[in-house]
Protein backbone atom coordinates (compact mmCIF):
# COMPACT_ATOMS: atom_id res chain seq x y z
CA UNK A 1 0.00 0.00 0.00
CA UNK A 2 1.51 3.66 -0.85
CA UNK A 3 1.40 6.35 0.77
CA UNK A 4 -0.64 8.58 -1.19
CA UNK A 5 -3.74 10.44 -0.31
CA UNK A 6 -7.01 11.50 -1.45
CA UNK A 7 -7.50 15.39 -0.49
CA UNK A 8 -10.88 16.95 -0.32
CA UNK A 9 -10.19 20.58 -1.11
CA UNK A 10 -12.97 23.05 0.20
CA UNK A 11 -13.33 26.21 -1.92
CA UNK A 12 -14.31 29.56 -1.12
CA UNK A 13 -18.28 30.28 -1.28
CA UNK A 14 -18.11 33.83 -2.36
CA UNK A 15 -15.32 35.81 -4.61
CA UNK A 16 -12.25 37.58 -2.86
CA UNK A 17 -12.29 35.60 0.38
CA UNK A 18 -10.16 32.86 0.21
CA UNK A 19 -7.97 34.19 3.25
CA UNK A 20 -10.88 34.37 5.14
CA UNK A 21 -12.51 31.24 5.04
CA UNK A 22 -9.92 28.45 4.52
CA UNK A 23 -6.85 27.75 7.20
CA UNK A 24 -3.29 28.45 5.68
CA UNK A 25 -2.61 24.58 5.89
CA UNK A 26 -4.23 24.05 2.76
CA UNK A 27 -2.61 25.70 0.47
CA UNK A 28 0.56 23.86 2.16
CA UNK A 29 -0.58 20.42 0.96
CA UNK A 30 -2.33 21.93 -2.40
CA UNK A 31 1.54 23.08 -3.54
CA UNK A 32 2.67 19.27 -3.57
CA UNK A 33 -0.48 17.93 -5.63
CA UNK A 34 -0.37 17.55 -9.36
CA UNK A 35 -3.29 15.53 -9.99
CA UNK A 36 -6.44 16.96 -9.11
CA UNK A 37 -10.06 15.97 -9.60
CA UNK A 38 -12.62 18.73 -10.01
CA UNK A 39 -16.32 19.85 -11.01
CA UNK A 40 -15.09 22.70 -13.58
CA UNK A 41 -11.02 22.78 -14.76
CA UNK A 42 -11.05 26.66 -15.35
CA UNK A 43 -12.03 27.40 -11.74
CA UNK A 44 -10.35 25.26 -10.56
CA UNK A 45 -7.22 26.85 -11.83
CA UNK A 46 -8.44 30.10 -10.61
CA UNK A 47 -8.49 28.63 -6.94
CA UNK A 48 -5.30 27.48 -7.31
CA UNK A 49 -4.21 30.49 -8.42
CA UNK A 50 -5.81 32.71 -5.48
CA UNK A 51 -4.34 30.34 -3.13
CA UNK A 52 -0.84 30.60 -4.57
CA UNK A 53 -0.24 33.01 -7.25
CA UNK A 54 3.68 30.65 -7.97
CA UNK A 55 1.81 27.23 -8.05
CA UNK A 56 2.52 26.33 -11.99
CA UNK A 57 -0.61 25.12 -13.55
CA UNK A 58 0.82 23.59 -16.65
CA UNK A 59 2.64 20.87 -14.56
CA UNK A 60 -0.74 19.92 -13.10
CA UNK A 61 -3.57 17.06 -14.44
CA UNK A 62 -6.66 17.75 -13.70
CA UNK A 63 -9.59 15.08 -14.45
CA UNK A 64 -13.22 16.75 -15.01
CA UNK A 65 -15.77 14.91 -12.60
CA UNK A 66 -19.21 16.92 -12.54
CA UNK A 67 -22.97 15.63 -12.92
CA UNK A 68 -22.07 14.63 -16.86
CA UNK A 69 -19.47 11.85 -15.78
CA UNK A 70 -20.52 8.20 -16.17
CA UNK A 71 -20.05 6.14 -13.21
CA UNK A 72 -17.73 3.78 -15.44
CA UNK A 73 -15.23 6.82 -15.75
CA UNK A 74 -14.62 7.42 -12.76
CA UNK A 75 -11.88 4.80 -11.57
CA UNK A 76 -9.96 5.49 -13.66
CA UNK A 77 -9.56 8.91 -12.04
CA UNK A 78 -8.03 7.53 -9.58
CA UNK A 79 -5.61 5.76 -11.24
CA UNK A 80 -2.23 8.30 -10.15
CA UNK A 81 -3.37 7.17 -6.41
CA UNK A 82 -2.89 4.13 -7.61
CA UNK A 83 0.54 4.65 -8.76
CA UNK A 84 1.53 6.51 -5.89
CA UNK A 85 0.84 10.17 -6.02
CA UNK A 86 -1.53 12.10 -3.71
CA UNK A 87 -4.36 13.40 -5.49
CA UNK A 88 -7.11 16.71 -4.74
CA UNK A 89 -10.68 17.19 -5.06
CA UNK A 90 -11.81 20.53 -5.88
CA UNK A 91 -15.33 21.59 -6.01
CA UNK A 92 -17.08 24.48 -7.09
CA UNK A 93 -18.15 26.37 -3.98
CA UNK A 94 -17.89 24.50 -0.15
CA UNK A 95 -16.93 21.41 0.44
CA UNK A 96 -16.43 18.56 -1.31
CA UNK A 97 -18.51 15.47 -1.02
CA UNK A 98 -21.26 17.62 0.50
CA UNK A 99 -24.40 18.34 -1.91
CA UNK A 100 -21.89 17.72 -4.32
CA UNK A 101 -20.83 14.91 -6.95
CA UNK A 102 -17.74 14.32 -4.78
CA UNK A 103 -18.94 11.75 -2.96
CA UNK A 104 -18.57 8.66 -5.50
CA UNK A 105 -14.78 9.29 -6.44
CA UNK A 106 -14.52 9.68 -2.18
CA UNK A 107 -16.89 6.13 -2.04
CA UNK A 108 -13.99 4.42 -4.93
CA UNK A 109 -10.95 5.28 -2.97
CA UNK A 110 -12.26 3.94 0.16
CA UNK A 111 -13.19 1.15 -1.01
CA UNK A 112 -9.79 0.65 -2.63
CA UNK A 113 -8.37 1.64 0.85
CA UNK A 114 -6.97 4.68 -0.36
CA UNK A 115 -6.64 7.43 2.80
CA UNK A 116 -9.13 9.53 2.49
CA UNK A 117 -8.02 13.21 3.92
CA UNK A 118 -11.41 16.31 4.44
CA UNK A 119 -10.23 19.27 5.19
CA UNK A 120 -11.58 22.37 7.20
CA UNK A 121 -13.28 24.91 5.15
CA UNK A 122 -16.24 26.58 4.19
CA UNK A 123 -19.93 25.45 4.68
CA UNK A 124 -23.00 26.64 3.79
CA UNK A 125 -24.99 24.69 5.34
CA UNK A 126 -22.92 23.94 8.69
CA UNK A 127 -22.46 27.88 8.95
CA UNK A 128 -26.26 28.25 8.49
CA UNK A 129 -27.19 26.08 11.26
CA UNK A 130 -24.66 27.63 13.42
CA UNK A 131 -26.40 30.78 12.82
CA UNK A 132 -29.96 29.82 12.95
CA UNK A 133 -30.39 29.33 16.87
CA UNK A 134 -31.80 25.59 15.79
CA UNK A 135 -31.21 22.11 17.50
CA UNK A 136 -27.34 21.71 16.30
CA UNK A 137 -27.71 17.51 18.51
CA UNK A 138 -30.04 16.97 15.77
CA UNK A 139 -30.97 17.57 12.11
CA UNK A 140 -31.07 16.38 8.62
CA UNK A 141 -29.97 18.04 5.28
CA UNK A 142 -32.38 17.03 2.35
CA UNK A 143 -31.29 18.61 -0.99
CA UNK A 144 -34.28 20.58 -2.57
CA UNK A 145 -37.68 19.36 -1.75
CA UNK A 146 -39.46 17.42 -4.91
CA UNK A 147 -41.21 19.66 -7.80
CA UNK A 148 -44.74 17.53 -7.80
CA UNK A 149 -46.71 19.42 -6.26
CA UNK A 150 -48.15 16.19 -4.13
CA UNK A 151 -44.55 14.84 -3.32
CA UNK A 152 -43.86 18.41 -2.56
CA UNK A 153 -46.53 18.60 -0.19
CA UNK A 154 -45.98 15.41 1.57
CA UNK A 155 -42.36 16.27 1.76
CA UNK A 156 -43.57 19.68 4.04
CA UNK A 157 -45.37 17.35 6.00
CA UNK A 158 -42.96 15.44 7.00
CA UNK A 159 -40.10 17.92 7.75
CA UNK A 160 -42.92 19.23 10.02
CA UNK A 161 -43.43 16.21 12.02
CA UNK A 162 -39.76 15.28 12.47
CA UNK A 163 -39.58 18.75 14.06
CA UNK A 164 -41.93 18.40 16.45
CA UNK A 165 -41.86 14.74 17.08
CA UNK A 166 -37.90 14.24 16.96
CA UNK A 167 -36.59 17.62 17.60
CA UNK A 168 -34.55 17.61 14.36
CA UNK A 169 -34.05 21.27 12.56
CA UNK A 170 -34.36 20.33 8.70
CA UNK A 171 -32.64 22.02 6.48
CA UNK A 172 -32.59 22.36 2.48
CA UNK A 173 -32.17 23.93 -0.31
CA UNK A 174 -33.71 25.59 -3.33
CA UNK A 175 -33.05 26.70 -7.09
CA UNK A 176 -31.67 30.22 -6.61
CA UNK A 177 -34.19 31.77 -8.54
CA UNK A 178 -37.31 30.45 -6.84
CA UNK A 179 -35.76 31.06 -3.42
CA UNK A 180 -38.74 33.93 -2.63
CA UNK A 181 -41.68 31.43 -4.20
CA UNK A 182 -40.40 29.17 -1.24
CA UNK A 183 -40.69 31.30 1.26
CA UNK A 184 -43.65 32.19 0.49
CA UNK A 185 -44.66 28.54 -0.10
CA UNK A 186 -43.77 27.52 3.50
CA UNK A 187 -45.71 30.46 5.11
CA UNK A 188 -48.55 29.21 3.20
CA UNK A 189 -48.03 25.40 4.17
CA UNK A 190 -46.95 24.97 8.23
CA UNK A 191 -48.00 25.77 10.85
CA UNK A 192 -47.52 29.55 11.46
CA UNK A 193 -45.20 29.44 14.56
CA UNK A 194 -43.00 27.33 13.41
CA UNK A 195 -39.64 29.40 13.11
CA UNK A 196 -37.61 29.77 9.68
CA UNK A 197 -33.78 30.68 9.28
CA UNK A 198 -33.02 32.50 6.11
CA UNK A 199 -29.43 31.96 5.60
CA UNK A 200 -27.63 33.60 2.39
CA UNK A 201 -25.17 34.73 0.89
CA UNK A 202 -22.84 33.21 3.59
CA UNK A 203 -19.39 34.43 3.92
CA UNK A 204 -20.47 36.83 1.63
CA UNK A 205 -20.69 41.00 1.65
CA UNK A 206 -24.46 40.22 2.06
CA UNK A 207 -24.43 37.94 4.33
CA UNK A 208 -27.98 37.61 6.24
CA UNK A 209 -28.77 34.99 8.97
CA UNK A 210 -32.55 35.68 10.08
CA UNK A 211 -34.81 33.79 12.04
CA UNK A 212 -38.24 34.37 12.50
CA UNK A 213 -41.66 32.75 12.70
CA UNK A 214 -43.82 31.70 9.36
CA UNK A 215 -46.24 34.61 10.60
CA UNK A 216 -43.55 37.42 10.36
CA UNK A 217 -42.44 35.68 7.42
CA UNK A 218 -45.79 35.97 5.94
CA UNK A 219 -46.01 39.96 6.30
CA UNK A 220 -42.09 40.46 5.62
CA UNK A 221 -40.33 42.61 3.07
CA UNK A 222 -37.41 40.64 1.25
CA UNK A 223 -36.23 39.72 -1.96
CA UNK A 224 -33.53 36.35 -2.22
CA UNK A 225 -33.84 36.35 -5.57
CA UNK A 226 -31.23 34.26 -7.32
CA UNK A 227 -28.97 34.63 -4.12
CA UNK A 228 -27.49 31.13 -2.70
CA UNK A 229 -29.58 30.27 -0.08
CA UNK A 230 -29.96 27.83 2.83
CA UNK A 231 -33.70 27.15 4.55
CA UNK A 232 -33.82 25.78 8.19
CA UNK A 233 -37.07 24.92 10.21
CA UNK A 234 -37.55 24.47 13.45
CA UNK A 235 -40.27 25.26 16.43
CA UNK A 236 -39.41 26.09 19.91
CA UNK B 1 -29.96 49.12 17.12
CA UNK B 2 -26.55 49.03 17.23
CA UNK B 3 -23.81 47.46 14.99
CA UNK B 4 -22.71 44.67 17.35
CA UNK B 5 -22.30 40.94 16.57
CA UNK B 6 -22.57 37.67 18.01
CA UNK B 7 -19.85 36.01 16.25
CA UNK B 8 -19.30 32.24 16.56
CA UNK B 9 -15.45 30.98 16.53
CA UNK B 10 -15.10 27.03 16.10
CA UNK B 11 -11.85 25.53 18.45
CA UNK B 12 -9.28 23.24 17.31
CA UNK B 13 -10.75 19.19 17.38
CA UNK B 14 -7.21 18.45 18.38
CA UNK B 15 -3.61 20.17 20.30
CA UNK B 16 -1.65 21.99 18.70
CA UNK B 17 -3.88 21.78 15.57
CA UNK B 18 -4.84 26.08 15.54
CA UNK B 19 -3.00 26.82 12.21
CA UNK B 20 -3.83 23.95 10.76
CA UNK B 21 -7.76 23.97 10.76
CA UNK B 22 -8.56 28.12 11.81
CA UNK B 23 -8.19 30.64 8.71
CA UNK B 24 -6.20 33.62 9.99
CA UNK B 25 -9.44 35.82 9.34
CA UNK B 26 -11.11 34.29 12.69
CA UNK B 27 -7.88 35.66 14.87
CA UNK B 28 -8.38 38.92 13.21
CA UNK B 29 -12.03 39.22 14.50
CA UNK B 30 -11.15 37.26 17.95
CA UNK B 31 -8.47 40.45 18.47
CA UNK B 32 -11.41 42.65 18.59
CA UNK B 33 -13.70 41.47 21.02
CA UNK B 34 -13.71 41.95 24.51
CA UNK B 35 -16.91 39.80 26.02
CA UNK B 36 -17.37 35.69 25.27
CA UNK B 37 -19.90 33.36 26.03
CA UNK B 38 -17.41 30.01 26.49
CA UNK B 39 -18.27 26.33 27.71
CA UNK B 40 -15.08 26.69 29.68
CA UNK B 41 -13.12 29.86 31.09
CA UNK B 42 -9.65 27.80 31.26
CA UNK B 43 -9.72 26.10 27.80
CA UNK B 44 -11.20 29.62 26.55
CA UNK B 45 -8.20 31.89 28.17
CA UNK B 46 -5.77 28.71 26.53
CA UNK B 47 -7.24 29.35 22.86
CA UNK B 48 -7.24 32.51 23.13
CA UNK B 49 -3.37 32.52 23.71
CA UNK B 50 -2.89 30.00 21.03
CA UNK B 51 -4.47 32.30 18.17
CA UNK B 52 -2.68 35.12 19.45
CA UNK B 53 -0.14 35.24 22.27
CA UNK B 54 -0.43 38.92 22.58
CA UNK B 55 -4.00 39.08 23.67
CA UNK B 56 -4.28 40.35 27.27
CA UNK B 57 -6.92 38.15 28.76
CA UNK B 58 -7.51 40.04 31.72
CA UNK B 59 -9.14 43.22 29.86
CA UNK B 60 -11.66 40.01 28.65
CA UNK B 61 -14.95 39.21 30.63
CA UNK B 62 -16.36 35.54 30.19
CA UNK B 63 -19.65 34.18 30.80
CA UNK B 64 -20.03 30.77 31.16
CA UNK B 65 -22.43 28.44 29.21
CA UNK B 66 -22.24 24.78 30.02
CA UNK B 67 -25.11 22.56 31.07
CA UNK B 68 -25.23 23.80 33.79
CA UNK B 69 -26.70 26.91 32.39
CA UNK B 70 -30.24 27.51 33.61
CA UNK B 71 -32.46 29.08 30.47
CA UNK B 72 -33.43 31.89 33.00
CA UNK B 73 -29.23 33.19 33.06
CA UNK B 74 -28.85 33.49 29.17
CA UNK B 75 -30.46 36.79 28.49
CA UNK B 76 -28.54 38.51 31.11
CA UNK B 77 -25.05 37.10 29.12
CA UNK B 78 -25.63 39.25 25.52
CA UNK B 79 -26.52 42.35 28.15
CA UNK B 80 -23.30 43.59 26.44
CA UNK B 81 -24.28 42.98 23.07
CA UNK B 82 -27.53 45.26 23.69
CA UNK B 83 -25.16 48.08 24.97
CA UNK B 84 -23.43 47.91 21.56
CA UNK B 85 -20.01 45.19 22.02
CA UNK B 86 -19.74 42.58 19.60
CA UNK B 87 -19.41 39.37 21.60
CA UNK B 88 -17.85 35.68 20.80
CA UNK B 89 -19.20 31.96 21.67
CA UNK B 90 -16.43 29.72 22.14
CA UNK B 91 -17.32 25.82 22.76
CA UNK B 92 -15.06 23.41 23.97
CA UNK B 93 -13.89 21.83 20.49
CA UNK B 94 -15.27 22.19 16.74
CA UNK B 95 -18.10 24.52 16.12
CA UNK B 96 -20.53 26.39 18.36
CA UNK B 97 -23.96 25.74 18.66
CA UNK B 98 -23.14 22.20 16.23
CA UNK B 99 -23.63 19.42 19.14
CA UNK B 100 -23.07 21.99 21.68
CA UNK B 101 -24.86 24.37 24.39
CA UNK B 102 -24.07 27.54 22.03
CA UNK B 103 -27.47 27.74 20.18
CA UNK B 104 -29.59 28.88 22.97
CA UNK B 105 -27.78 31.89 22.84
CA UNK B 106 -28.29 31.87 19.77
CA UNK B 107 -31.51 31.57 19.72
CA UNK B 108 -32.05 34.15 22.19
CA UNK B 109 -29.41 36.78 20.03
CA UNK B 110 -31.97 35.93 17.01
CA UNK B 111 -35.18 36.79 18.89
CA UNK B 112 -33.36 40.36 19.72
CA UNK B 113 -32.38 40.58 16.27
CA UNK B 114 -28.88 40.80 16.72
CA UNK B 115 -26.74 39.63 13.69
CA UNK B 116 -25.16 36.17 14.22
CA UNK B 117 -22.13 35.28 12.23
CA UNK B 118 -20.60 31.94 12.36
CA UNK B 119 -16.93 31.66 11.46
CA UNK B 120 -15.34 28.61 9.90
CA UNK B 121 -13.92 25.88 11.45
CA UNK B 122 -13.11 22.07 11.96
CA UNK B 123 -16.51 20.60 12.46
CA UNK B 124 -15.94 16.21 13.11
CA UNK B 125 -19.50 15.66 11.84
CA UNK B 126 -18.89 17.56 8.08
CA UNK B 127 -15.34 16.17 8.14
CA UNK B 128 -16.56 12.50 8.12
CA UNK B 129 -19.55 13.09 5.97
CA UNK B 130 -16.91 14.21 3.33
CA UNK B 131 -14.16 11.62 4.38
CA UNK B 132 -16.89 8.36 3.92
CA UNK B 133 -18.18 8.57 0.22
CA UNK B 134 -21.51 8.82 1.20
CA UNK B 135 -24.66 10.75 -0.02
CA UNK B 136 -23.60 13.97 1.32
CA UNK B 137 -27.39 15.46 -0.70
CA UNK B 138 -28.99 14.33 2.08
CA UNK B 139 -27.90 13.09 5.45
CA UNK B 140 -28.82 13.54 9.28
CA UNK B 141 -26.79 13.51 12.43
CA UNK B 142 -28.49 12.14 15.13
CA UNK B 143 -26.34 12.47 18.54
CA UNK B 144 -26.15 9.87 20.85
CA UNK B 145 -28.56 6.82 20.00
CA UNK B 146 -31.04 6.16 22.89
CA UNK B 147 -29.21 4.26 25.67
CA UNK B 148 -32.59 1.93 26.51
CA UNK B 149 -32.81 -1.19 24.99
CA UNK B 150 -35.38 -1.51 23.22
CA UNK B 151 -35.95 2.46 22.14
CA UNK B 152 -32.04 1.71 20.83
CA UNK B 153 -33.11 -0.78 18.72
CA UNK B 154 -36.30 0.72 17.52
CA UNK B 155 -33.85 3.98 16.67
CA UNK B 156 -31.33 1.59 14.92
CA UNK B 157 -34.34 -0.12 12.60
CA UNK B 158 -35.21 3.58 12.06
CA UNK B 159 -31.91 4.37 10.89
CA UNK B 160 -31.81 1.31 8.79
CA UNK B 161 -35.24 2.25 6.93
CA UNK B 162 -34.16 6.17 6.12
CA UNK B 163 -30.99 4.35 4.68
CA UNK B 164 -32.52 2.11 2.32
CA UNK B 165 -36.13 3.99 1.35
CA UNK B 166 -35.01 8.37 1.62
CA UNK B 167 -31.12 7.25 0.79
CA UNK B 168 -30.41 9.38 3.81
CA UNK B 169 -26.69 8.96 5.24
CA UNK B 170 -26.95 8.87 9.03
CA UNK B 171 -24.60 9.86 11.86
CA UNK B 172 -24.21 9.89 14.69
CA UNK B 173 -21.94 9.51 18.39
CA UNK B 174 -20.98 7.67 21.34
CA UNK B 175 -19.89 7.95 24.34
CA UNK B 176 -16.10 7.31 23.95
CA UNK B 177 -15.22 4.32 25.87
CA UNK B 178 -18.72 2.74 24.46
CA UNK B 179 -17.09 3.19 21.16
CA UNK B 180 -16.12 -0.91 20.41
CA UNK B 181 -18.97 -1.52 22.11
CA UNK B 182 -21.17 0.24 19.21
CA UNK B 183 -19.48 -1.20 16.49
CA UNK B 184 -19.96 -4.76 17.58
CA UNK B 185 -23.87 -3.95 18.18
CA UNK B 186 -24.20 -2.75 15.15
CA UNK B 187 -22.80 -5.46 12.89
CA UNK B 188 -24.71 -7.47 14.90
CA UNK B 189 -28.33 -5.84 14.71
CA UNK B 190 -28.07 -4.29 11.28
CA UNK B 191 -27.67 -5.61 7.73
CA UNK B 192 -24.59 -7.38 6.98
CA UNK B 193 -24.09 -5.40 3.59
CA UNK B 194 -24.85 -2.07 5.26
CA UNK B 195 -21.65 0.07 5.20
CA UNK B 196 -20.23 1.58 7.89
CA UNK B 197 -17.93 4.87 8.18
CA UNK B 198 -15.95 5.01 11.42
CA UNK B 199 -14.35 8.31 11.99
CA UNK B 200 -11.82 8.93 14.57
CA UNK B 201 -9.50 11.74 15.65
CA UNK B 202 -10.42 13.93 12.99
CA UNK B 203 -7.53 16.61 12.55
CA UNK B 204 -5.20 14.75 14.75
CA UNK B 205 -2.17 12.76 14.35
CA UNK B 206 -3.82 8.80 14.62
CA UNK B 207 -7.43 10.61 11.95
CA UNK B 208 -8.68 7.63 10.75
CA UNK B 209 -11.62 7.23 7.99
CA UNK B 210 -12.68 4.03 7.13
CA UNK B 211 -15.96 2.70 5.80
CA UNK B 212 -16.75 -0.99 4.56
CA UNK B 213 -19.03 -3.34 5.46
CA UNK B 214 -20.50 -4.57 8.65
CA UNK B 215 -19.77 -7.95 7.75
CA UNK B 216 -15.87 -6.29 7.03
CA UNK B 217 -16.56 -4.44 10.91
CA UNK B 218 -17.80 -8.46 12.24
CA UNK B 219 -14.52 -9.92 11.74
CA UNK B 220 -12.37 -6.72 11.97
CA UNK B 221 -9.34 -5.67 14.68
CA UNK B 222 -10.01 -2.34 15.64
CA UNK B 223 -9.67 0.06 19.16
CA UNK B 224 -11.54 2.94 19.18
CA UNK B 225 -11.89 3.10 22.98
CA UNK B 226 -11.88 6.60 24.09
CA UNK B 227 -11.32 8.06 21.35
CA UNK B 228 -13.75 10.40 19.80
CA UNK B 229 -15.24 8.80 17.22
CA UNK B 230 -18.25 9.87 14.39
CA UNK B 231 -20.30 6.93 13.03
CA UNK B 232 -21.92 7.04 9.65
CA UNK B 233 -24.32 4.51 7.77
CA UNK B 234 -25.70 4.15 4.63
CA UNK B 235 -25.89 1.65 2.22
CA UNK B 236 -24.76 1.08 -1.35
Amino acid sequence: MSNAKLYLFPVPLSPDTTQKVLPGFNTEILREIKYFIVENIRSARRFLKQCDKSIDIDTITFFTLNEQTKPAEMPEMIVPLEQGHSMGVISEAGCPAIADPGADVVAIAQKKGIEVVPLVGPSSILMSLMGSGFNGQSFAFNGYLPIDKAARAAKMKELERRIIHERQTQIFIETPYRNNKLIAELAASLKPNMLLCVASDITGEKQSIITRKLSWWSKAKYNYDKIPTIFLLFSE
